[in-house]
């Protein structure tokens, strides 16, 4: 009698590919090297697959997610710079265990800690960001085409401009009856900061770039943080307070406003990247005046950003 | 040989008193009476336990779980006005098919659908609030306390109070240097409506009430509403929105505020209820100016906020 | 002067063209209709968006989501008899009054209750699964195409094939120790249900059709239920509990062989639904021997599905 | 005129003190320093808060929360060996910039990253904890009294003991069926390990120490790994995992079961600690042949638990 555990080589009855196997919600610590410096801490949950094409339909993948386990394990001793190099040397390596499999895709999502300054009282404090990384393998024949993911989800603030507009004739009018002229009250719409509803947002950012080619995670946080209404702080001293509302104030944005403001901003940065780099481009407001949320999405590629905004 | 499943009876080795045992995350739809209308409809989940006090502390209790979820199923089949009176029925049972428990608790939270008008346009819409209803019993010899549990979530809108007096500072300093006298700057302060951050906010209010009392669960939502700095809707034409726009910012508050306002509202609405009722009060700030929240909670007796009050 | 809030008729500075402006997270309570039966209500979470084509990219959505929730009010007023019929009509009614957009998407999530009876004692109980209904509608010249989403996600159990055959290996080993002849362990294999790790697994099934083709929930909930090692129960009396056990046991799964039974589950039932219906399918494993979860995917159309299947 | 941003120095209107009044849903990293070896590094989430009582009822908190952020920016730069005691100067520096306040709680949960041994094989791999640390202080004239809060979140598996038993009796009624004696029966029956369902389990324990104890946090990982049915792995080789099917199997337990379990080792474990530590301790099994969880609690004092079990 031969009981031995080779399930995983018996034909299946139905023979159809699988799209993706693998398994998700992992956490590993992961450390990312730096020049001359403490390296970053992360501590990432991963998402990891395969695919079984239709040529090979019949092979079953029973001990597929330990093997993945064992794979991140070993790719984590090494030595990395960033996070999705991390990555495309675990789409590498799981094309070297599973010989059947054109598609790979490794996906990790972690925590990311800055030390930022408080805009005038120059305090500084922790700040916490997400950021993503992740590569994509195809084999065709025998070339490996590798793309590299690379984005972050940073929270903000956004000021809604038409609420504001609003407020500003209920005060328009206010003045009026009390007898301002229209030179005073022109003065006085440049002299005071109306209010409107704002909310905590989150902007999103996720570029899919060649595997040869290279974009700085921080650039990435920036051009959220500069594309809503304002940037927020842990630590808030008054001063820094009335900048961040004054400011939020002054540039009110919708959520189609911010992720236009992304996408301007991805294309005026990254004129090191080839048109095909994928983008994709997301703003959330958790409104203020609502249960629900506003969101705007932009998905497509630089390419055509580019010529869009020709 | 017998190999029947009566592990429930056998002694266990380590002999402990159980605080709670039970069951979490039950969802079951709940049909709510009322006279001449549709019944409400609720999907809540259950939370749903009884403790193993010492003095029986040998029972084994492996079946307990499925004895629970019989009697909710059984409770459910009855008519009743309320969701705390379902739970009392749960209690009730629960103690019947155990005897040794002296204390049972039955938690439920739901999403309740309440129709509401927009404030000046007067659109109708669906405004979905959580509501929380319970019951606990205390078995002493062979009387039974049961206490019921009645209250509710609620989003709104709060404006900071803080923030608006540092913008008003930076305004009416605009002001002098367009050398605005210090008589129109009252009159402009008295018709412009300042900016400052503002966001979602939670406010929950919890009754523990003993059971011959009775809470409308109606009243418990206006109360929180009407503690924010204002209430919001779904849909919002444009002079709703100004509307809300305008009460948020002319009654702006903190957390502490917002929780202080419940405790007031709490003793002037319900001097029906005894002094011994328990009061939880909480709000929470998704603060659009910080990443994390800030909260402040009231926990006491209506007895105490009564003193308090005087 | 003029102060109107038309911001939303202005420019913006970047000409962008959006894949999606819309709002998410929103609740409404649905009634669906039911022939002779009381309505079947829903609390469904609804996320809907419009695009923005580059054609139009000039024009400014401020009031996008308002006119979105007050869409999806007035479409809950008619009487409908399925959740993608109710999406269909938001999603026509979304491009009345949004002219620009070609593409319009209504996706709803949404806990369903079935009675159902326990496998042995009959026992009915509430069970509860989630159930998805969508529209997307693709505006071409004067044409309107509508794609309808159906869709349910179910909770079951899966037992591991591979770790049964390592226990029954060590089993026969012990049993060869102890004496017994090969004649016997066949039959003791026979005879006896052997350990293996079993857990929570959800099954997924979410079908793209064409306007006019009609799927019933009921069918895609029941090849969920059937395409795991067993359905589970709320209320499981002793004789149900050996039942639910002995069946996942004698009918172990990979994640892998769940989504290739629902995929062949999906061909034999729905056969008079046409080639181009895409078809979602997805099996997650809460796996009780690891931290992390097992996947698998299949996403592809009918028509593939048939040719794989020849 | 005075415009200074001083609200929070004036009389709130309605005098209630609060319970409780802080930040929640802070992100902040934690450097835990280690003789001789690399720091461990926490991402983890803190809730922070002081009350206001009602001596000093008329003290408006209104910057308390920025207040909260940068004492605990402050208390993160100091280098220290446990994260209780971190939380413990974040509260005795609370007291310090909060006068009036004598009550504060400091309460941080992280992920916590440990290598770990498959059991067999041997391999290494990164397992995830959570564990959890905190502060209370009550300041009674100049007394203060602080007490620390170690604990730990651990998942593992549990297999039913009823279950197995039920499927004992099925197997034993197609033995004798097959003509095997008494005799050979209780040899297969020694021989073989029985199905049952088991699924993912957590296992909870929260100490409350006064200042002066120390409480390994490894020990409480350990307690709680080993009082469920088995441990598990990230990594596991088929032998591995053979051995974690066979061992939860030959150790079935129930909720009720694993939280004795840990409060026995917890006794034995913990005899340095003094009567009046705080013992929480809390199992949720996410069962496999339901939708819901299974839970069980035991909330009490060391001192209490040493009685039980003389």
């Amino acid at each position: 009698m031969n009981w031995k555990c080779d399930i995983q080589n018996i034909e299946p009855d139905i023979k159809i590919s699988l799209t993706k196997v693998g398994i998700s919600n992992l956490k590993k610590l992961v450390r990312i090297k730096r020049n001359g410096k403490r390296p970053i801490i992360l501590l990432p949950t991963f998402d990891v697959s395969v695919n079984l094409p239709s040529s090979q339909k019949g092979i079953h993948m029973s001990r597929h997610p330990e093997v993945i386990e064992e794979i991140i394990d070993e790719a984590l001793k090494m030595e990395s710079y960033e996070m999705e190099t991390i990555c495309e040397e675990i789409v590498k390596r799981l094309f070297k265990k599973h010989e059947y499999a054109n598609r790979a895709e490794v996906l990790m999502i972690s925590d990311f800690m800055l030390e930022e300054k408080s805009p005038i009282s120059k305090k500084i404090s922790q700040e916490v960001h997400k950021i993503i990384g992740g590569a994509k393998g195809i084999k065709e024949n025998d070339n490996l085409k590798i793309t590299k993911i690379v984005g972050a989800e940073v929270v903000g603030i956004t000021a809604c401009p038409c609420a504001q507009n609003l407020i500003k004739e209920i005060c328009i009018e206010n003045l009026k009856n009390k007898g301002f002229s229209d030179e005073d009250i022109l003065k006085i719409l440049d002299s005071v900061i109306f209010a409107t509803h704002n909310q905590r947002g989150i902007g999103k950012i996720i570029l899919e770039i060649p595997e040869d080619y290279y974009v700085e995670i921080l650039d990435i946080i920036n051009i959220i943080k500069n594309s809503m209404s304002a940037e927020i702080y842990g630590i808030l001293k008054r001063v820094d307070e009335a900048y961040v509302v004054k400011k939020s104030h002054t540039n009110p944005k919708f959520v189609e406003d911010c992720v236009r403001e992304m996408a301007n901003r991805i294309v005026k940065k990254f004129n090191h990247l080839p048109d095909e780099t994928k983008v994709h481009i997301k703003q959330i407001n958790f409104e203020s005046i609502h249960r629900h949320n506003a969101f705007a999405e932009i998905n497509t590629t630089l390419g055509e950003l580019r010529k869009e905004l020709l």
